[in-house]
């Protein structure tokens, strides 16, 4: 319960960054909300029903009504919830803009090319994947230059809405960065990405919300394990 | 000139969707601007320095200061300009996340579908790009059924946000569905979409802002045969 009488419910599965965004999105305004996991190999009738078009987590039920899509329930816990807690948009209408399009550019285009740098056909098509991340990663730590002003987050001296959608990445992040023995937020390449994420990992609010890297990898070995083993049957049949 | 001293300059190209969003915002919100057509084969060192993450249009300059991305640019003419004309997203907090959910399923799910339909690399490809596209319009069927509650657009009585994002689109489908001797929004299969589109081509803001669809269509013929040149041009040498 989420106080004056609203009813807060998210439909999430623990490894999912896009659920983490919504935890870390109704913890950082303070608003108290029941957490209900849901089984993506048999979803339940409620999950479909509550996001029938794209029937995903995450899911907030707020007093009944749904709302679907981690960047759409951030920025509607934030509007929802104004008087409650820290503003995670900025107040000022360019700088909204700012926060708007990086968050956007780190779900499409630092999104596109990390996923074709790990999981390319052919070497050469994860090479080139690896050199676009390169360059959407020194972008991106302009964009962390602009919008923080030298302060420590994007938001500035608290965490906002491009620390939210960025922050919620980080428990894939390391894992993959334990699993492929590389640094995604390179120090000697993106200083400020690198310490920007050393400082999220080590808020209160991260450390309650982020899954362990440990289980991340566990989760990813026994994907990695079944989708081998679902090719060679199909190669076998 | 916007009045009250704001300068809006918008960097653009008659052909792009995603120029037309910003055009058509700006004039539902009554704002005067400064229009200035980019040459996308030559582009200004203006437009580069305006937009140097995506080096793409549109870009609006408000006082000097750049704002990019359609989907960010019309949500900042919204919040910048809020007691100027009408507003664009809705007040309530969930109509607004609806409105945001929807213009994000056109720009990905919808795109996508449709963009597989048409230039998927096989038959086959292309069959079930079809198929996609039909049910994503499907979709956008029943959210234009619950964002109007009956009324003639997505925001209502009055064009709104979702109107802004997939009515600007409207150019291209018309010149696709001509080309392609189809109608993507068929009375027979989405007939509240249909009518929404015959009714938002007839607004005087959409036939102010939407390119003539014989230009477009001579702009695709134009695109394709030096597409096919280059292609033949790369076997030949």
């Amino acid at each position: 319960m989420a106080g004056g009488g609203d009813e807060l419910k998210l439909l999430g599965m623990w490894a999912s960054p896009y659920v983490q965004r919504v935890e870390l999105a109704l913890r950082l305004k303070g608003l108290d909300y029941d957490y209900v996991e849901e089984d993506l190999g048999n979803k339940s009738e409620f999950l479909l029903a509550s996001n029938p078009v794209h029937k995903k987590v995450p899911v907030l039920i707020h007093n009944g009504k749904p709302v679907c899509e981690s960047s759409v329930i951030v920025q509607y816990i934030d509007e929802a919830f104004a008087g409650t807690g820290p503003n995670l948009l900025p107040a000022d209408s360019h700088e909204r803009a700012a926060a708007r399009f990086w968050a956007a550019f780190n779900d499409d285009t630092l999104k596109k090319a990390s996923e074709q740098a790990l999981r390319g056909k052919t070497e050469e098509e994860k090479a080139e994947g690896k050199k676009k991340a390169a360059e959407a990663l020194e972008k991106l730590e302009g964009g962390l230059r602009d919008c923080s002003k030298g302060k420590p987050f994007f938001g500035g001296d608290t965490v906002g809405y491009v620390d939210v959608m960025l922050g919620a990445t980080l428990g894939w992040v390391r894992a993959t960065d334990q699993m492929q023995g590389r640094k995604m937020f390179d120090p000697a390449t993106t200083p400020l990405l690198a310490a920007w994420a050393e400082r999220f990992v080590e808020l209160d609010v991260a450390k309650a919300v982020l899954p362990d890297v440990e289980k991340l990898i566990e989760l990813a070995k026994m994907r990695h394990a079944q989708a081998a083993a679902a090719a060679a049957a199909a190669q076998a049949s």
